[in-house]
């Protein structure tokens, strides 16, 4: 299957760190493994330093190099714009590429304020009548696991959910003398690990449930308050760690914890739902493991240890045979195979700009219940 | 070692059923562990059914059986009294024992109110002007593995403490049909799940550290809000699971997650705890084992996982050799060898009244913060 | 219920050290937790050194102390006489218990030989006649799990099985400048870890199959071939480690590995049993738990954790609540529980001293084996 | 860096199944995450039918597709031979690909025979004189957490090895009614499991200990001894599983197990290596794990969890950042690197055939101990 003109579809990436050397990775990629998806050509990666991203493109298959990224969003062999920039860039470069008539995958969070991520999906609903496909990379719905996790749940294999348990630990901010960067000021980062983790949470919680959060009690702490600066010690103005209560609208009570100083964690994101008659966890240190109590049982119940590497689970057919595990990396394969596919079905991706936007909306609700001192706060939802 | 009289030390336990079965357990084995502790008689066990008790107090080991709680109180040949009764009669049995000049032991949580815990407190004070000892049944501080982890913080092993993740999580109450008790009654339980296992968790947090919790702000849920009685549905008037963020006098916050609503989970006290430097996570579900993780480490750092079972581990000499693993009743073996051990040599065994009382105290701020939409509560602590 | 005379049973244990400690716990608790069984009195505990006895028989709650086991078989008042020696003075004392009209419980290995184990075997058969009970200690046929691993076997549950591995690995002879003594020594040891640890793992292989070993192949190993003694180094004559593979009746192949080498494991049983539709894992580290995978399963297919403290559990409504964990002493209560409940019914208790001998034949067999380079040696069972 | 030519080094991969899959996604990705090593291009695929092997090899990313595999070889711009057909097609390939002047990566195992392994070594070393490379495809020794335990062990972090527990598991062939296929006929796979998966494990336990197996005694069993074929039942002529205790040069004893029946088991390739201080284990199902147990310790000693993820691990700074774990498929990637940068650097690439060929002939003994009921059987090496 090809793009617009017959020909292959064209994508540009914009960014080139870590999300542009995931996101390149997906697109080299993502035909040896979805043969059925829409034929993709690597055709530009964007970046600000013109040697440095010279190389990049060279080194992760790209057919050219820019540092202007409206150049690359003006090309007419460009159809998809993937953008890995700060998320501070998110609605701008987002509104000019639908502008200039291109699908968008943009990086999460899907912009640091609720504002501009309104803004996002005025515009994307807009595009949408061209036929303009948008979609938001919470990569993390893309692990087998937890797309498995979603069914048995929308099943209703554990029963009505009623407590989910959350967390995201990471450990890289331990050292007290680790450098100020541009991720601890609040004008470049927005917030700190609760947009960085906890968005990926909250998306978490909302997907799996198939539900919207209504209010939010949160908790926000920064344990290192300065840190070393190139002109002596800086201010970080923004949270080391956050904890949230979350009610959703079928009642259902989430807590949420994420910290970028629990000593030991290096990416571990952790979910436990619990249901009236079952309960799924998920440990992303064990990405390819699923734990699945399901009904009552006998003298043998008990949780289930699934390991998700058979050819009848979501996606994994795509690679090997069983047991033979995934990496983190193939999530972002994944999510390009779904855009693809939604690009070449004329249907809307998913998680779309609007899902982007709810979580944002919790987010804020947490950072503004940490203001006053814990009270709840209500989060309102527009459609859908 | 013996009593008073130069006569092994009489013990009166006050309950048969649940706790008073796993404490009777405690006195009958209690010597043949810890031969340096001082002799006692198992005298008399106390409770309403007459027929019963008695056929407990054969069953358990003890001399006689009594209905009437002030008569066994009474006794000359009774030293000390275990009060494993509900908790809204602690105070009454409580101060009656030390009144009749006995040392006490009272299970968690010290009392039902505040109020109440004050007042034993006072009493506990002025009995120890008379040598007589006092000691609060957190018996979750007698696990080894939670001991060592205790030590191993003290000696700074893990730096400073910056983070403590705690839940205790069960699912007796996840059948909606499950019947009404008195457990679920606000005027007899005093509350759900909170004051039950949410004060092992307090304990737990405040013991660990060696610190104080100053503030708590908290959510409750009632997820079954009406239970079969003998005459109709009654409404459930205490939570099914109880959340809260506390803070405590050095900075620390620990997060608190307790639930009888927890599909899957049987006896889940799960605790983390993060430093600057290091780490320890606890499960009561693996009560011999601790994982512990110290220092920055190289290319092999990570978690240990202590097995528990050293004759170096707190208490473990008096068992087995390594490798042979405890249950959940040695706990109160431990327990009851340590207030024998404060009796013998005039010292104040822990936990003590006012430990019980700090607990309580943070539970009601939990309480009144909950039921204030979540807005953080202070808790004031007198000394110490 | 009660003994021979109207009165409860007389009970004399020979050996007060590890394992006379251990039973010694088990007579003391028996009556609290299984009611139903006949009552016991501790009558006598039975060791050479005076002194030493006595202490240990106040310690663990025994009537008298005694330093002739002679003596304490004679006595009218002891019903039951049970050993907790080395092996290699099982069949005297057995022989004796017997002829003085005792019911026997003996410590595993039932003997150090063959020829041994054979006349305990036609002892007991002759005894039988006169109503009385003999039994062998394999106390982990009374862990809960895996007493319920058995019966799922039993039923089908895991279908039928081809391969068993099993391991049990412990680590206390590590270090090379470990004393010798006289468990290092053929002569009163009669073998090394194949003996201490094999005739678990051999029994465990053929209880949970119902099943016998017909041949064996195997390889012993003295890793540290001379140790520290009095007088300067002394030979081992005995295996520190030993593997074989064996093959049942129905045709089962079975692994077996156990050592006193390996570094890191303390008293780590390991079973796993793989059924043609199903399998079955245990660790006796974590002696609560049983890892069941049954039939084919959909897409959350996997093996269950079950954590085996449901009241529905074999033997685990004699204790506590769901998730109250048991520890190893426990299993020894049940061992004397069981014997109680054969005596008091007029039943053959398991396991029997046939039992022992089975397992003592595939022991020599392995052994025999590993003299000739490992060539497969056949197992000739006598009935039953 | 570049080819022969001053070109990129062009690549044949003959075979386009499972590992033809495997090893395209290798070199359509080896640069972009190593891009020291030289420039490729993927020039040829190869296989037998026509239509198939072009789909493939525009899926996966190739130049070209071809039918004849001497044709391939024969091409000018081709520089590298990766050869992943059946093993009994190995020796012929590859003596061909090195007649002309080609670098040669064959699968495991290098051959199906030991006389056609001593061939391939003859013609390697020839070979060897005109800078041309050879290497066997082991891809085990590319994950991470098993080099990192083999520098450990090399390094004496647990000493002198004296025990290794080895399996390979997996279930595959449990229902009897899986049919019959070329890989259960001897004349075609040579063996069944032991050559699969065995040659995974002797590899690994040579590899590991820097050691050779100088003897072994084995057993074999198949436990369906007929499938169903399409005229009918036919016999299985290899082994399902596969048993062995090997003796190394030092003194080791490895125990083995293979099969393709253990009910639950993926794809589970798991190592305990014990040492006279310490000890390393490992399972494949956790592919970023390593358990590693060091030194004697204090009372926090305990095997330590390693999550082998971060940039000082080995090959895991050529990726991503801390805890985001790499999949089965990533070790293809790091092999195809080290054999490109053995060639840039003209230096021997590891494994080699002589490697391979020492695996061969541990099989070979272990097949020829189980044909004589296990009686140990001598290997012997030679250089290097």
């Amino acid at each position: 299957m090809t793009g617009r003109h017959g020909k292959p579809l064209g994508v540009a990436v914009v960014g080139y760190s870590f999300m542009g050397k995931a996101h390149s990775n997906a697109w080299r990629n993502v035909g040896a493994f979805f043969p059925d998806t829409p034929a993709v050509r690597q055709q530009v990666l964007v970046g600000r330093d013109a040697a440095a991203v010279k190389a990049a493109a060279t080194r992760y298959g790209w057919a050219d190099a820019e540092t202007d990224w409206r150049a690359a969003i003006a090309r007419d062999d460009v159809d998809v714009v993937d953008i890995c920039t700060p998320g501070d860039t998110h609605a701008e470069i987002t509104l000019a590429a639908l502008e200039a008539g291109k699908h968008v995958l943009v990086e999460k969070p899907v912009a640091n304020t609720v504002a501009e991520a309104e803004r996002m999906v005025a515009a994307a609903e807009a595009a949408r009548e061209h036929g303009q496909r948008t979609m938001v990379g919470f990569n993390y719905r893309r692990v087998p696991a937890l797309e498995l996790a979603r069914r048995l749940i929308a099943e209703g294999r554990i029963g009505s959910v009623r407590q989910v348990r959350a967390s995201y630990l990471q450990d890289w901010l331990t050292d007290p003398a680790a450098p100020m960067t541009w991720r601890l000021r609040k004008e470049s980062a927005g917030s700190g690990v609760l947009g960085d983790l906890g968005s990926h949470v909250v998306d978490q919680v909302q997907h799996l449930l198939g539900d919207r959060v209504v209010s939010a009690a949160g908790h926000l702490r920064t344990f290192v308050p300065t840190r070393p600066g190139p002109n002596g010690p800086e201010r970080v103005t923004v949270d080391d760690a956050a904890w949230a209560t979350l009610e959703t609208t079928n009642g259902v009570v989430a807590s949420v914890e994420v910290s970028r100083m629990a000593t030991g964690r290096k990416n571990a994101l952790a979910l436990e739902v619990y249901g009236d008659h079952g309960s799924i966890t998920f440990d992303l240190e064990r990405l390819n493991e699923l734990q699945v109590l399901e009904g009552p049982g006998g003298e043998a119940a008990g949780a289930r240890r699934v390991v998700v590497t058979e050819p009848h689970h979501p996606w994994v057919g795509a690679w090997w045979p069983p047991g033979h595990v995934l990496g983190w990396d193939h999530t972002f394969t994944i999510q390009a195979a779904e855009l693809l596919t939604a690009i070449a079905s004329d249907t809307d991706p998913a998680p779309s700009f609007a899902d982007g936007l709810a979580v944002q909306k919790v987010l804020g609700a947490i950072e503004e219940s940490a203001g006053q001192r814990g009270g709840r706060v209500d989060v309102v939802h527009t459609q859908p």
